[in-house]
């Protein structure tokens, strides 16, 4: 039962946000969707779980389509950066609407969520600030019955300590009852363990579709003497390069050559994600900012 | 030319949310103000910019009260969490107003900047995404003539590639025209090298307040096997403890004991500022969550 993206196109008054975009998700993974700011992650989300319609394209589960399905949608849920909820709702009153939308919301998780975050449970919507505006969404997300959640800047705002209590968390209800997450955020290292599979989105396309290790398998910082460097490098697939002082690094997505063999003065190490994410997408602009 | 902010105090219904506070703050500086989600960062930035009126205490530049004091005020910019602006107004009419209110707003810098981002002029506040309404505040802040700039989760919703640019812009702005910036935020390890001095906010008080490396260099963890770390940081002040299979960590924060020798299996070295602030603010019920 995965959900299918299929030639999904999208444009807002004349500009193009998705490019025929293809993609699956299937059940029981932790996938991550990185992008840049603006990249359209949320217009992504927000057309898989029905929230808005591409102009062109289908979203299907199993062959059947997501649209206004209330078969299929049911099992998706998204939690937005939109804030949806009435600004003098309580906090505990909020969790007892999302109950009764959701006949098997976990209601006493999402009461234990609110102790260990520290989440006022008498607050108004209103008088959160930013981080526990998210971690209250952060919590129905957790608890209800979806088999795909979809988790749209699930640590905005939350501090270092808040963060790593929603990564064990979702381990925890991860483990006691599998299902999908899919998870956009801009704290890519954080997340690296945490992931199975990758999507990066990027001018209107996906540009990497993969498991995490295969990935990173096939990412590298070649590091040296400008010129050594650059011999070895030479037709590998270059995403970027940095200079300091006498030392060049060329960063290398894809296959090595293996009948190269690395000069003495050159290092080969592994990227990792957020590093391989930076190079894959910066663009010419930024470059030339970075170096300035 | 210092503010001093002092004896402040602020309750909302009945709930302390700052006690007895007291800071100065220097000219020419770039701060970092720290703290949990919920701790009263933004109430105290709100309170310095006059946006808020303390319950008590005074916020004072050179003993002349801030308080609708149209001459100091001239002189302090928050950006904040709030928009406060038309969701229907395009970017380079925000930025036409803006500059009519603050004569010597420095419009060609922001253009540069909207450009080095990749913000659209003619969007509409409305239709930015997150990270784009954080790249517009902070334009805006980096561009205002204030000699005093509050910085209120700058980075909030922030690609890591934009992120960079941020920091390497405020170094930029900074060396051209020395100004004093406290910035707020919850990535933490991603501004250590740009404060110069910390200020960490805790259960209504300032709990640090000092040189950032000065507090580096008394802050610690002592790694080893458990008895021999615990003979070791014996009367020491531990602000927290982590065990990883047969290992024990320590972390001390203040003066070790130079009458005591570090054993062979012990090992001491410096905490960086991320975990410094995890370990000094976290509370007990968390520190069992991260347990479990």
């Amino acid at each position: 039962m995965s959900i299918q993206v299929q030639a999904v196109q999208q444009a807002f008054r004349g500009q193009t946000v998705l490019d025929n975009l293809n993609l699956t998700i299937k059940p029981n993974t932790i996938y991550g969707l990185l992008g840049r700011n603006g990249a359209g992650k949320s217009t992504l989300l927000n057309i898989i779980s029905n929230r808005i319609f591409a102009d062109s394209g289908t979203v299907t589960m199993d062959n059947e389509s997501m649209c206004d399905n209330d078969r299929t949608l049911g099992k998706v849920y998204l939690m937005s950066e939109v804030n949806l909820y009435s600004e003098r709702s309580r906090v505990k009153q909020l969790f007892k609407t999302t109950a009764l939308l959701y006949g098997d919301f976990n209601d006493t998780y999402a009461k234990k969520l609110a102790q260990t975050f520290g989440l006022d449970l008498n607050a108004r919507f209103g008088k959160l600030s930013t981080g526990y505006r998210t971690i209250f969404k952060l919590i129905i997300a957790l608890c209800v019955p979806a088999e795909y959640i979809f988790l749209d800047e699930p640590v905005l705002g939350l501090d270092a300590n808040h963060r790593e209590i929603f990564y064990q968390e979702l381990i925890e209800t991860y483990s006691d009852h599998p299902r999908t997450f899919v998870i956009s955020t801009h704290l890519i290292e954080e997340i690296t363990n945490l992931i199975e599979h990758v999507f990066v989105l990027d001018h209107h396309h996906i540009i990497v579709d993969g498991d995490v290790t295969d990935i990173l398998g096939q990412s590298y910082a070649v590091t040296g003497p400008q010129t050594d460097v650059s011999t070895y490098t030479d037709g590998l697939n270059i995403i970027g390069k940095d200079h300091l002082g006498g030392i060049t690094a060329h960063y290398v997505y894809g296959p090595l050559d293996n009948d190269r063999p690395i000069p003495d003065t050159v290092t080969v190490e592994h990227l990792d994600l957020q590093k391989l994410f930076v190079n894959l997408t910066n663009t010419k602009e930024e470059a030339a900012a970075h170096v300035n």
